[in-house]
């Protein structure tokens, strides 16, 4: 299961909106297929490791990282494709929470007589399939926010110097991190100060993550990166009310997707945004700031990770603040994370954190 | 050696003005005699270890972490003492540079026809000593910069609060982090804000270092920790130039050393209040914030060491900075420092990191 799990990794930021499943079938002992979801979501991960098994799966044991669908989507329902295939025994690390899959895929394989074990490395599965799991439940996918800051927690100098504060090793770092989320988030702010590309670059992969940007006017340069660049990998733009409606036109003859949100108060409302982007299908969003959109998302409880990457300099207090303003009271009241890692990388400390659960 | 650098280690933050030595004496392959240099500064490692060692001591091995003093200061040579004893073979790690002993040591010893060897773990012996060294060679202390902040930089609310922002284990490590060094330091604000103790507290030490707080104008709590307990634990204040003689009265009846410091700018200057403390005595000096004074030290370029606890929470730009302002015009001017260590300590993050050479 580990390795299926790690088989359904790979899939992270290219099968969204459907789940990054991984699949590994097993014959006396010995690994008779291997598969994921594939790039854009289908074949799932059953039908590709069947496949590789041939006439071997009869008979066999097929570990699933999710409860095989049970429904017709896009594609004809995995748990048809087990039973079909003659597989003998299904071991799942956990139950789909998919109102049209939710316990249907299991009965389907135990009235076939397929012996059934399930909640093997469950906790590992729920993280992985976390995204998935939001979009399923809550309508939004799951935000990963990063920070590349100084000592001090600065992102930028007073001028807006901003390259490079961290080094070659936890950029190339984030590159990777890019990779395994369905969309790379940032604020006008950083669009328009750093003009960025935020493509993955030097990984190989084999789709791009969709550029999203949160400009509540619109007001981006139409001479930059993302401009450019809109046809060949998306750009959407997520804007409040009352734009321009000739800028508007605009960015749409460019190529981007204009993704309409409510306000709260004088910003674009990231509430109602996220579930914008979990109906348009993303199930894992990979946020670089700014500041105001970093407070934004803490300051509505929307950040599922957290990423800091600390280097070694301090940049002083009239330095751009990696995180807004949040308006808190009292310490009790401040967004809480847990640990799960920090290791050197580089010249830097990459630390990780995950939302406390209250 | 190592043992002797561990041993040496034990006096840091109490032998104060002089330098924690370790001595380790072997004969035939064992251990007879073992010492550092007591609280106080009296006596020196050498002559404890000889102490233990008795008349074993004749023919045996002496490991010391710095070169033996070859003069009279309020005890006799230490170089003597060995030769005294009989020491064959003298094993040391680093040179003094303290012009009244510098090779003169090792001189008066080879002059006594022992053999010495030295440069023996000197890297780290330089490491143990930088605050001796730094006082002989530049008249200041080493400074160590500890900031606990939030994962944004912060160490407090915009209305002050900062209890707690790290947990108990982050906590108790600066404890042993202020054992180990001859004095404690913190800014105005912070004293005001926090009304700390500064003491080390559960660590069984037997002598508390200084409390150092840098006041411009003394206007502190008269009736605060600092003011109850100056009779007990040595307060020293570090103010500007006229401050209200009135004031500077009182303080000194409460049991407080005063220590005037030119101005710079507005704010006490920390280059000269670092020769003055360097004066006093003191060779390590564990600064706390608050952030002005952090800005003023890391400006000044006079931080050696500098210690992050981050924690897992996000206060908000409205938060108070843990660096105050620097004044940069470019990223290229920012005081830069090197990942030493990173690791989880309870629930926050340690960081320390050195002054990067440039």
């Amino acid at each position: 299961m580990a390795l299926a799990l790690s088989l359904g990794r790979r899939g992270q930021g290219s099968c969204w909106p459907n789940p990054a499943v991984g699949c590994v079938i097993v014959r006396e002992g010995r690994i008779i297929g291997r598969g994921w979801t594939q790039p854009g979501g289908r074949p799932h991960a059953e039908p590709v490791a069947l496949a590789q098994a041939g006439e071997a799966a009869r008979g066999a044991t097929a570990y699933v990282t999710l409860e095989p669908c049970s429904h017709h989507g896009k594609t004809p329902p995995c748990a048809d494709a087990l039973v079909a295939a003659g597989i003998a025994r299904v071991v799942c690390a956990i139950e789909d929470s998919d109102p049209r899959v939710a316990g249907q895929g299991f009965q389907k394989l135990k009235m076939h007589g397929i012996e059934v074990t399930t909640g093997v490395l469950s906790a590992q599965a729920a993280r992985d399939h976390a995204g998935f799991f939001l979009k399923t439940e809550q309508g939004r996918p799951l935000v990963t926010l990063k920070l590349a800051n100084s000592f001090d927690g600065r992102i930028a100098t007073a001028t807006g110097e901003s390259q490079w504060i961290t080094g070659p090793e936890a950029r190339r770092a984030v590159h990777a991190m890019r990779a395994r989320h369905d969309a790379v988030m940032v604020g006008a702010g950083t669009a328009r100060s750093d003009d960025p590309s935020l493509t993955v670059r030097d990984m190989g992969v084999s789709q791009q993550p969709v550029r999203v940007v949160v400009s509540r006017h619109l007001d981006l340069p139409f001479m930059g990166q993302l401009a450019r660049t809109a046809n060949d990998v998306p750009v959407w733009l997520c804007h409040g009310s009352g734009v321009d409606a000739e800028r508007a036109r605009a960015w749409g003859g460019l190529g981007a997707k204009l993704v309409p949100c409510t306000m709260q108060g004088i910003q674009v409302d990231t509430v109602d945004m996220l579930q914008q982007l979990g109906t348009a299908g993303l199930t894992r969003v990979f946020c670089e700031g700014g500041g105001s959109l970093a407070a934004s998302l803490l300051a509505n409880d929307l950040v599922d990770e957290l990423i800091g990457f600390t280097a070694g300099l301090a940049i002083g207090a009239e330095g751009l603040a990696g995180i807004g303003a949040l308006g808190l009271n009292r310490l009790a009241e401040a967004p809480r994370f847990d640990l799960v890692e920090t290791r050197q990388l580089g010249k830097d400390v990459m630390h990780r954190w995950t939302r406390t659960l209250r």
